[in-house]
C-alpha cells in the first residue's frame, strides 16, 4: 500500500509496531509533505487577495510547486522503508566463501547508498520548501504568519531528522570518494536551509509580536 | 470525519486548500502523534530483547502511554480545529447594541480561552514524550537511537509549532490574570522540554557518532 493512502491512525499504528520499517525516515519525509502543504495554504490564501495582487503569479507558482513536492515526500517515504528494507536484506546474506564475501560486501555497498540517499533528497526538498518560505515571509498573506511559522519549525526539524539518518549510512560507506560528497552536499544544503529559517524567523517574529 | 481516519493525503490536501482549518495548530498535534508513534517503536524494539530485561516493565508502561498519547493528540487536533472556527464566528458576531457587544466580547474570550488551551495540551503531551525519550536513550535498544533522536527533533518542532499558537491568542486575550497563568505554565513547560531534549541529544550524539 502506498504511503499516502493509509489513514493517519493507520501510518502510526505502523510506525508504532515492533517491525523497522516505517521509521524515522519514513515519518521525516511525512511530516515534510505536510509543512508543505501549510506552505500551500499560505500561498492559496494570499492569491486573489485585494492588496497582493504583484505577488499573484508567484503564489500561483508556489502552489503548483508545492503540490509536486508534496508528493516528491510521499514517494522518498515509501523509497526510505524499501531502502532500509533492502539494507536489512543484503547484511543477512550469507558470507562462507571469497565470492559470496565480496558479493555481499557490494550488495551492502549499494543498499547503503541508497539509504542515505533518500534522506539526501528529503534534505534538497527542505531546502525548496524553506526557499518558498522566504517569500511566503516577506509577500504572503499576513494574517498566516503564524501558519508560515510553524512551517519553518517543521521543515527545520525534518531537516534535522533527514541530516540523522544521512550521516548514520554514510558512516558506514566504504567508497570515501562517495562519503565526501555526500558530508559536502549534507554541509552545503544545512547552511541554506538553516539560513533561510534563521531570516525567516527574525522577519516573522518582529511581525508577528510587535503588532496587533 | 475525525482526524485520524483521513488518509495522509486527504490530510495534506484539506491543510493546503484555501479554508482556515486544518491549519498550523492541528498539524502539530498530528506530528506530535507520529513523534510518539516513533518512541513506541523503540520501547516496542526494547521489550523481550536480551540484555534489557531490567527496563521490560517500564517499556511496556511506555508502550501504553505512548498509545494513550497519540489518541489524545489526535483529539487535540480535532479540538484544536473546532477551536479555531469558534474563535472565528465569534468575530463575525454582530456588534450594533451595547447588549451585542458584551455578548460578543464575552464570546470572543470564551473561544480565545479554547484556542489558547489546545495548543498548550499539545506542549504538555510534548512534555510527557520528551520524558519518555529521555529513558528510552538512556535505556532503550541502542539499534534504535537515531529514531530516537528523530523523536527528539519532531517533539521539540511540534512543542516551537504550539507555542506560537498558544502566544498567539494569549495576545489577545483580555483577562490579566488568565493571561499571566498561561505564560508562567508555558515558559516551565518549555524550560523542562528543551532541558529533555538536550540532555537527550548530548547523551545520543555521543553514543551515535562515537561508536560503530
Amino acid at each position: 500500500m502506498e504511503v499516502e493512502k493509509m489513514s493517519l491512525e493507520e501510518f502510526c499504528g505502523k510506525v508504532a509496531e515492533k517491525t523497522p520499517t516505517p521509521g524515522g525516515g519514513a515519518v521525516g519525509a511525512v511530516v515534510g509533505a505536510m509543512a508543505c502543504a501549510l506552505a500551500e495554504m499560505v500561498a492559496n490564501f494570499t492569491r486573489k487577495k485585494r492588496g497582493y495582487e504583484d505577488v499573484e503569479a508567484e503564489m500561483e507558482r508556489i502552489v503548483e510547486d508545492m503540490e509536486e513536492l508534496r508528493e516528491r515526500l510521499f514517494i522518498l517515504a515509501g523509497r526510505d522503508m524499501k531502502a532500509f528494507e533492502e539494507l536489512m536484506n543484503a547484511r543477512r546474506l550469507p558470507e562462507d566463501s571469497e565470492e559470496e564475501r565480496m558479493l555481499k560486501r557490494k550488495k551492502v555497498e549499494e543498499a547503503i547508498l541508497e539509504a542515505a540517499s533518500v534522506p539526501l533528497d528529503v534534505i534538497r526538498a527542505m531546502n525548496q520548501l524553506a526557499r518558498e518560505l522566504e517569500i511566503l515571509a516577506e509577500f504572503g498573506n499576513r494574517n498566516l504568519f503564524s501558519d508560515t511559522l510553524n512551517a519553518v519549525d517543521l521543515c527545520e526539524a525534518v531537516y534535522r531528522v533527514a541530516k540523522v539518518n544521512v550521516l548514520i549510512n554514510v558512516k558506514e560507506m566504504e567508497n570515501e570518494k562517495t562519503r565526501k560528497e555526500f558530508l559536502e552536499e549534507l554541509e552545503e544544503l544545512g547552511s541554506q536551509i538553516e539560513g533561510s529559517c534563521r531570516r525567516i524567523r527574525e522577519m516573522l517574529e518582529v511581525r508577528l509580536w510587535n503588532s496587533k
